[in-house]
């Protein structure tokens, strides 16, 4: 029996999904839970791992076992066990053709900025803090050159193992809300801190450090070096995950579409 | 020198604003640091006392101090000095008339639901999660008979000392974003607990355990056994107080607006 579930986290505690020598990932920490519910060892392949302190609205998983349980079993026995920063969205049987890493089509993350001039106690450690007044329009227009499929080399962390740069981004847009601004980055998948760095560089155009075009051009450079800092941990979300229709996997609940 | 502040908190970690036998209140936080940014001590009155776990975005405080700094000082300097979960949003000189607790004309709650069939990792401790579907329509029209003026004394605390249970309610909104569900309060001043009350005795309602006109019973009865259970402190913040526009106190910004 293979089983698939929607998983939201507060990365805040974790290490990111996968374990390391330093600390606990939440993939850990999920499977010790399942294997309890399930009375077996038990373990899980992600949809996209994700790094130290980001955050998961969407994260999506699937594993197998002989335990036979209701979905709605699975939902409630392993939300009981969870800690209060990790829970279960939904839990659904699947086929064995489904593999939550190599049957998903497009991955969407969100990169979440609150632009005021005063830091805010109740959405820290969920969003990037930026003081200086922020143009978003201008923000767009840089975006708008790293839509479609290119070589991201200059989008991508010196460690990043990934075998090819070469990514193929579906929808890249900055919106407003008041002092929000939103970042939202679909593609097919995604090179290592390939949206912290475009929000990185995306935000000195928005402080006017930089013109529009200069996205180009740190594009064309395939040099990490060229692009803006990685934008803080903190502010990134992975919010949806989208399969073939064939698997029937829900969508992520709007659970944080409404507070952006 | 009078100065009135700003102030947002995330409540989890505190015992409320005073401090209590157990725990410390925001308010000792704020001195300490005010303090340590005047060199002298400094002692705040605040607009609203808010119970232990209770958020702010928009508690307004006054003190008086001999140091003489910039509006822009007392803000950067702080905020630096705060702790991560208390920020001042702004800081403005204003006249030895403004009293933070007097010269409020309205105080403004705001309690949010989340309402889902799953309890939601990133929005805990900001929200109470209530899994049943919630008829936010029967909701808003029990709202409606505590608009006005009337004795509250059904909807509150028993340790509660003010000296008269009567209040005048000139707002209370239902609005339902999605999952979301806000119930939005404004009155000159509350009676302990009150908007918990409230909040409790409307999602009985919503959940269909009582009819609409159960709420005019329980107004009428004068009697706290009468309601429903106080709504967990979480779900609860204080965002805004209004003054006579002649202190030109600033409005709450819109930090938390968005995000509802």
């Amino acid at each position: 029996m293979r089983v698939a579930l929607g998983i939201e986290y507060d990365g805040t505690g974790y290490v990111g999904w996968q374990r390391q020598k330093n600390g606990v990932g939440v993939q850990a920490i999920v499977e010790t839970t399942l294997s309890q519910v399930a009375d077996e060892p038990v373990a899980v392949v992600c949809a996209g791992r994700t790094d130290t302190g980001v955050h998961a609205t969407g994260q999506v998983v699937h594993f197998d076992t002989v335990a036979e349980r209701s979905e709605r079993s699975w939902l409630l026995g392993v939300n009981s066990n969870l800690p209060e920063d990790v829970n279960l969205s939904w839990a659904v049987n699947v086929s064995d053709e489904f593999h939550a890493r190599f049957s998903a089509i497009h991955r969407t993350y969100r990169y979440l900025i609150l632009n005021q001039h005063h830091r805010s106690a109740i959405n820290r450690g969920r969003a990037w803090w930026v003081y200086e007044p922020l143009d978003e329009t201008a923000m767009q227009a840089a975006a708008d050159y790293l839509v479609g499929k290119h070589d991201f080399s200059a989008f991508r962390a010196a460690g990043c193992q990934a075998s090819t740069p070469i990514r193929e981004l579906s929808e890249l847009t900055v919106t407003r809300h008041g002092t929000w601004i939103a970042i939202t980055v679909r593609a097919n998948a995604f090179l290592q801190h390939m949206v912290r760095n475009i929000a990185g560089t995306l935000v000195m155009i928005g402080r006017g450090e930089r013109a529009v075009e200069w996205t180009r051009s740190v594009l064309e450079s395939r040099d990490r070096t060229k692009g803006g800092i990685a934008a803080p941990p903190h502010g990134l979300t992975l919010t949806n995950v989208i399969y073939p229709d064939e698997f029937a996997i829900p969508q992520n609940a709007c659970t944080d579409e409404f507070r952006l």
